[in-house]
């Protein structure tokens, strides 16, 4: 490893994932551990990198860039958020203060918003790698996730962008009410797309569609994978009706070939939207390519 | 305690409450344990009822009358429901095989909806106990609590009624996701009020302002108390949107005079309907000594 240059890393709420980068940008090799920003406490994240990149040989103040989590307020070191609508590479990542002069780390900015107030990390870096795998596009990305993400871009900008906590939301609700002893992890795409349906057009129908799934299961032993795919598709089709204008006669694209990606993308199917499909791991290398080359020096 | 001709008892998922009753109707005595159904394998039930009632001196096979989750199938012994549409009083209640002779019990059976599918178990009992204090009510009782029922009575009949979970839904979305770091105890009744009329008319829009309320304390330091009351009446906003049929031109009554009942009052009140206001163990009382009455032999 020789030729190693930097090291790209994506740092979330729950895991960290590394990648060792040559000049050219080839992939060196690639590390993972379970130390994300919501397990590390500020002063705990050099020695989690450490850990993570003891196998790499590194020539002294090795450049370190970073996306996510680990730039929020409780993270290793608050990276402030640059404010809609802007650019992908108009604000330089903050410099990160470390013990070892083995490395130089930068954490990239999020994205925030005044009005309606909203935020993120690590998608930013996604919508810049996106744009420069596909410059042209004009249209709203779907970022899914536990906080799904609706991106509005136009002209190389992200001009506006709209959060819905649907997958925190099921996760709790499947988790921790009495749905627990009714949902399962199988989801019934015909339940699954006649909830979209009903969710799309009753979304206030919400807290009483989830207790008739329990009520449906203690009086007619309702089958899990129908019950799952019931939440799953209210949740998700009250979502829809309230991104139409992310939607509807919009170019789109998800990025993400998750299960809850192809969850949203047959949801968006069945409303006649056919969003492209593009990988998240290669849009986040890409997002964190070109800000390395942008703010190298 | 001589007197004591029987015992009524509330035996719910959290906890139970029994009262010693005199032949004329009246409480001799009162005992709470948090031997709730939850916290009990059925054959743990007689050991707790005789804890919870180790200090009154009972003739042999005492009768005991119960209402709740006590009937659940996996509570002491099933009560199987009645079905809607019936007057409270139809269905007796269904013995439990017991190992002491000291006292002779039997569950009240809940009720239930073949469609839309719902079941309640305990509600039916203070409706019943309502009824009885205003014999003439026809229209919408509405029963708050985790999982708040909507009930439609007319002529003395339980006719149809429809169960929200917007109670355990908000303990899930307060307690177990990223809001839990925004939302307090207080309530901001302006707050509330704003989101009551939000959620009624953009119920859709959940998942959205859920993440707002984060990210509006991420970027402004929003209020806890403002937070707390929005994502309240958000709740409550949507539910009132789908209960409307149930309110709308109704005579409604509350019962129960919990934090809760005033929350869904002043909601309702919001959309100019007062509700009469029911004292909830008062019904429940009631509706015991009705059905002791009624199946006393």
């Amino acid at each position: 490893m020789t030729d190693l240059e930097w090291i790209a890393a994506d740092w979330g709420t729950t895991n960290v994932r590394a990648w060792a980068m040559s000049k050219d940008g080839d992939i060196l090799a690639e590390a993972t551990s379970a130390d994300g920003m919501g397990t590390l406490a500020p002063d705990g994240f050099e020695d989690a990198f450490a850990r993570l990149t003891a196998d790499w040989t590194l020539a002294d103040r090795c450049p370190v860039l970073i996306c996510g989590m680990a730039g929020a307020r409780q993270g290793w070191t608050e990276a402030p958020y640059a404010a809609v609508p802007t650019a992908p590479d108009v604000t330089p990542p903050t410099p990160v203060d470390t013990r070892s002069n083995r490395w130089k780390v930068r954490i990239l900015p999020g994205l925030s918003q005044q009005t309606p107030p909203d935020v993120m990390r690590g998608e930013e870096t996604q919508i810049a790698g996106f744009l420069t795998l596909h410059p042209q596009f004009d249209g709203t990305l779907i970022l899914p996730g536990s906080h799904t993400k609706w991106v509005q871009v136009s002209a190389g900008e992200i001009v506006s962008f709209q959060t819905a906590m649907t997958g925190e939301i099921y996760a709790a609700l499947s988790g921790h009410t009495v749905l627990r002893h009714s949902v399962g992890c199988d989801i019934d795409p015909d339940a699954f797309a006649e909830a979209v349906s009903d969710g799309l057009s009753r979304p206030e129908a919400l807290a009483a569609r989830a207790f008739q799934l329990r009520a449906d299961d203690l009086l007619h032993g309702l089958d899990p994978a129908r019950a799952t795919g019931r939440l799953s598709g209210l949740l998700v089709g009250a979502e829809l009706a309230h991104a139409r204008p992310y939607w509807l006669g919009m170019q789109t694209a998800l990025i993400g070939a998750s299960k809850l990606s192809q969850t949203y993308a047959s949801a968006l199917e069945s409303q006649g939207v056919t969003p492209v499909i593009e990988r998240g791991d290669a849009c986040t290398l890409a997002g964190l390519r070109a800000a390395f080359a942008r703010w190298k020096d």
